[in-house]
């Protein structure tokens, strides 16, 4: 059984739609029924037509999506609705989904203001309807590992936090260029009254009470708008205080230069430490005062059953393999298509194994054996 | 338009039929109609029923797959079959399947034997249907990049060629326990000759000759079974010669105790050489005589069209991200479906980001930036 | 010609002594000729026959070393001092020696408070003698090459400098043990008011300022003495800003459990960034906003004269790569030594490699160019 | 005490006779007392005088400085002689030495033939002197840990052993220019029958069967001429037999273009692994089947007595932290006795800490800790 899934926002050429429709695809557990993908109707109707929607569940606005989804049928009507919206429209159509007897997926950050959220926690304790907000971060199989090793006290009471979230791609004016990306997170009408802050510090914030189980209790916070013509921060550092008395430090920069999206956390105890980051997902390394530190690796069988949980592959199949996996799928399926169009594939469709790999391979194997019982030194590669 | 897929082989419990499945969902160009995924039958339905697929399109054999599915309408009729089945079952349905009018996806490696290979590239080269082999590697972004940046010449021409891949998990007698994983692949009668020379040895040989396009012209093989009681060989050296007259080295072994799998090339040409292992996928590493080693990055602005139509995230989303998104949807789903099912969700269900996380991540945006704009020093994370 | 070098501290036992006098050996440039090790005459007296050097130029205390060397002959007397006592015997003898004109190597931090250090360069201003303060991190190579690159400019104005030093040798009570390290750095009346950020807190304030060519101008820090009992903060972190208008962030820590002293440095300009860390110090990564980071690495055909006049070794032979040849000579003279004096040397001191190791490496080369010969698979090994 | 050593080539110019010397003075357990450096008698002279020798003891020939220093009294007499000049001239000074009483140290490859070498092991016998060979990689303390390891039985019996030694610096025809490494290197006059084989190969397989504790009985080698022109091997490949029935794989290359010296080792067992490499020459990776790989690392409390013997410095200092210590006193000295001699100290020699880094030291430690006690958000950096 599939969940029936809707999306609100996530039109074409946006990337983080794109990645919510592949996120709910992988495990086959939600089928896309409906959607209001743009607040512009033909564009709205062209991507529910490129993601093989019928027609008839395209809408023009969350509003219509949601009053005519009521409408139908229970065992037709969409379940859940992924509202991945820029942060000025995430609190009406959330609100209005919850109220309407929907589940609800929403991008991170969550409101526009704290005033909203606060409003919609009561609108999530009122309704019977599940919520999930997309802190993608704390999905890693190892992150969630972290999280309970120090949960389970092997670590000693915790001490210290750091966590940092550099990035480099607005070390200019972008939004100056027509940079999609750029221009609403950095104009406070839809992103509010933080850029770099709201857009990966919360982030951050998330990793680093998600993983020590710590809430914040004080702030002293250094946050600048450094390129010129700016509206909004776009690089900050943070002191922290935690309820147990732990200290942290956050950073998060936007002007980076030269840098990815490498978050990465540490947290301190008094028997051992531990560091995670993105650019290494499937290492969680531990860290003792009196031992070797440790490489804890994903799909590891030494591993807490929240991060086998979360894991598809046996261990040392990283969890890109999937996507290197699915370009050979990709590939294949655009090759034959352009085939039943009439089209010619281009090279890069093309580039997928074929017959003669396997023939290569299978050549391979048998002059491979024949070789190791050989007692001559060179033998020919025959095919 | 999404492709109508057929799969045979990979029945409930088998990790490549799941991985399969996954690489077809990813991009959302296929849809899964059909299948025969045991030679027995109850297994069949059963996965098939778990899969969703109808009743009447689950069958019993490969044979009835591609008889019945032939007799279909076209629109409606499978386009592509997936053959997921051990080595020595994946000859007769290729065959049949292409001599029947359907596309293919085999699993490696190709066939049972060099015999049987070279015959499929007969029924292969008589048809007008494609064919695809997964031999997954190829398929990362940074692999293909490493290929055109060889094509190029700017390394010059090729001189020397390493290719290892490690694994430990055949250190011990695992075909003597119940692991069907180790079972058929150290069994001749279903992996032929060779066990990890045919298993990820073929990897290792086909990323060589991918990366370099050149071709294997003689070997000398040193080929060792070395845990005792197997029966094929779990553990190999090949030293190469191509037919520039470049060397290379292959090592291959299942008995590196304690390695996962990670594959790793390096190619060196007269100006400079290239590096890339599968556990840093989106790094390739370009070192040159006379100036500092490079990082080229998946997703960089820099890279081939090659490896930029084979990503889906921009710079800096490791590919692993897509799958950390896709915890936290599945995760909800299987919470809502706990629900509808009257069942309790289990503490790794639960585990996704909620209102509570949503709440705190705007109260830090506000405390932060009131904290950035106060000249007091503390400031109370209020919410 | 070398320059005649006394020492004050640093007796047996005494890390720090023993670090100095392996620095002054290495290049050859000195020759140690007196001492006063200790303030206890026995321990200093032991100290200065251990290190060979002649009794009567082994002094009772700093006082007497000056004054009695300043008595002999000018080329004899010694040129160069090094103070390696504990911080709150720096500045007296700093300033004996320079205004008994001498030259001055002291350790750091360079004094016992500000109001010191203030008095100290006003005495090293009327003094003609030459004085250097042992910030060893800015004596790295690639350290070096860093500073370089800032100032040409290359990577733009400064906006961002993240400096770290993360230890966790005081994660536990140590100053209650027995243990001489942890007790006067500790210890307010050894080391003045401040602990982690005294001992390693400002070598990272060194190294920040040193690499960027930048000046601090306003902190905002938060100081914490976390191991209960202890006197002296144990930890901390700094919001920085510079003259520029830079901001920066330094954290330094002795409870960060499981970390050794990975010192790390990066600097973001407008164009592009830089990272050094003390765990990999041969190598600098520079990373540009538009094309693939690089690798820069000592003794690289292109760094600066900085760089390449502070490197002994061709590239690729890592800096650790002397300790290990010196280990040769070592054990090899402990052989020696112990066949002198009667005594049986250890397994440890045999450990070095004798006449059958070079008669093996001789068959190898025989063998192997034999081999490679050889239209022979496998030939046997003979010596 | 120090052991009296004299050198023999190694004169101005050579790289590998000022790293014997470094290594010698780095534990002060030798005095430099005489040398032949160079068959040229001015520069021989010019050679001593620069190392601050007694002019009477700098020798025109090996056999002179043989036959003089045995003259002299017992103690004043050299007592150990390091052997440095070209592989074609190791055999005879190095017989000579050890027939005449003194114990040698040799550059490796020991000799210019296995036969020289055979008759060198007689010569060793009939002596009481010491020989020690400089197989440098052995002297690292990681690796020494890594043959205990071993040793200890914990990975069980050795199955598998890769060792690779890659450079790229000979992918071109340097020998056709004036490079004098690359000269003697590729003289078949002056290096015997093999290039990289002796050069590298030896070391890569002096470290294989020193970690390993095993004896290799078979090979079969591909062993290649990859630049025109030239006259020796500049790569090879090396399958391997050991007398326990485990296999190995050796490559050794000089045209692995942009490649510098990363040896680099890995052993298995039944148990385990363990992967060591120069590149991070302070760690030691230990792996297993079902846990954790941990990362041992040089100083590490849980190191053998073979490690910590071999160890100067605390953990957390790498090793080359010396050499950088010693860039400071070296600077030091370099800028006074430019002051001496007249000559103006250049920007490089000029470049190490002064009194204002210790003031503004002294100043960030009083202003850090004051503005971690004030309530002031952002306190000036005052001096």
């Amino acid at each position: 059984m599939k969940l029936r899934l809707g999306m609100i926002g996530g039109g074409e050429g946006a990337f983080i739609g794109a990645v919510h429709r592949i996120a709910a695809r992988i495990d086959d557990e939600y089928e896309l029924v409906c959607g209001a993908f743009s607040s512009n109707p033909e564009k709205s109707k062209a991507s529910g037509v490129m993601l093989g929607l019928d027609a008839s569940r395209v809408y023009n606005s969350y509003q219509e999506l949601i009053e005519k989804e009521k409408q139908l049928p229970e065992d037709k009507r969409v379940q859940v609705i992924s509202i991945v919206t820029p942060n000025h429209v995430h609190f009406d159509p959330t609100r209005m989904a919850l109220e309407n007897g929907f589940h609800v997926i929403l991008d991170k950050p969550m409101t526009f203001s704290l005033a909203e959220a606060k409003e919609l926690e009561k609108v999530v304790e009122k309704s019977d309807k599940l919520f999930c907000l997309t802190h993608t971060y704390t999905g890693y199989p190892m992150v969630k590992e972290a999280k309970q090793l120090v949960k389970s006290g092997k670590l000693g009471a915790i001490r210290k936090v750091y966590i940092e979230y550099p990035q480099g791609w607005l070390s200019g004016f972008l939004e100056g260029s027509d940079n999609k990306q750029a221009e609403w997170r950095t104009n406070p009408a839809k992103s509010g009254i933080a850029g770099c802050m709201g857009d990966i510090g919360t982030h951050a914030f998330n990793l680093a009470e998600y993983v020590t189980g710590l809430q914040t209790t004080k702030m002293c916070a250094d946050i600048n708008i450094v390129v010129e013509g700016r509206k909004l921060d776009d690089d900050g550092a943070v002191l922290l205080k935690y309820n147990n008395g732990a200290s942290g430090v956050l950073t998060s920069s936007q002007i980076a230069a030269g840098e990815e999206n490498n978050i990465k956390i540490r947290v301190y105890g008094e028997k051992g430490g531990l560091e995670w980051q993105q650019s290494d997902a499937n290492s969680l390394i531990v860290k003792w005062g009196d031992k070797p530190a440790e490489i804890w690796r994903t799909g590891g069988g030494y591993v807490s059953s929240f991060a086998s949980h979360n894991t598809r592959t046996p261990a040392g199949h990283p969890e890109g393999y999937l996507e290197a996996f699915a370009n050979l799928y990709r590939n294949f399926a655009l090759t034959i298509k352009a085939g039943l169009e009439g089209k010619i594939a281009t090279p890069e469709m093309l580039d997928f194994p074929g017959i003669e790999d396997g023939v290569r391979g299978m050549a391979f194997v048998e002059n491979v054996i024949a070789s190791g019982k050989s007692t001559e030194k060179w033998t020919n590669f025959n095919i």
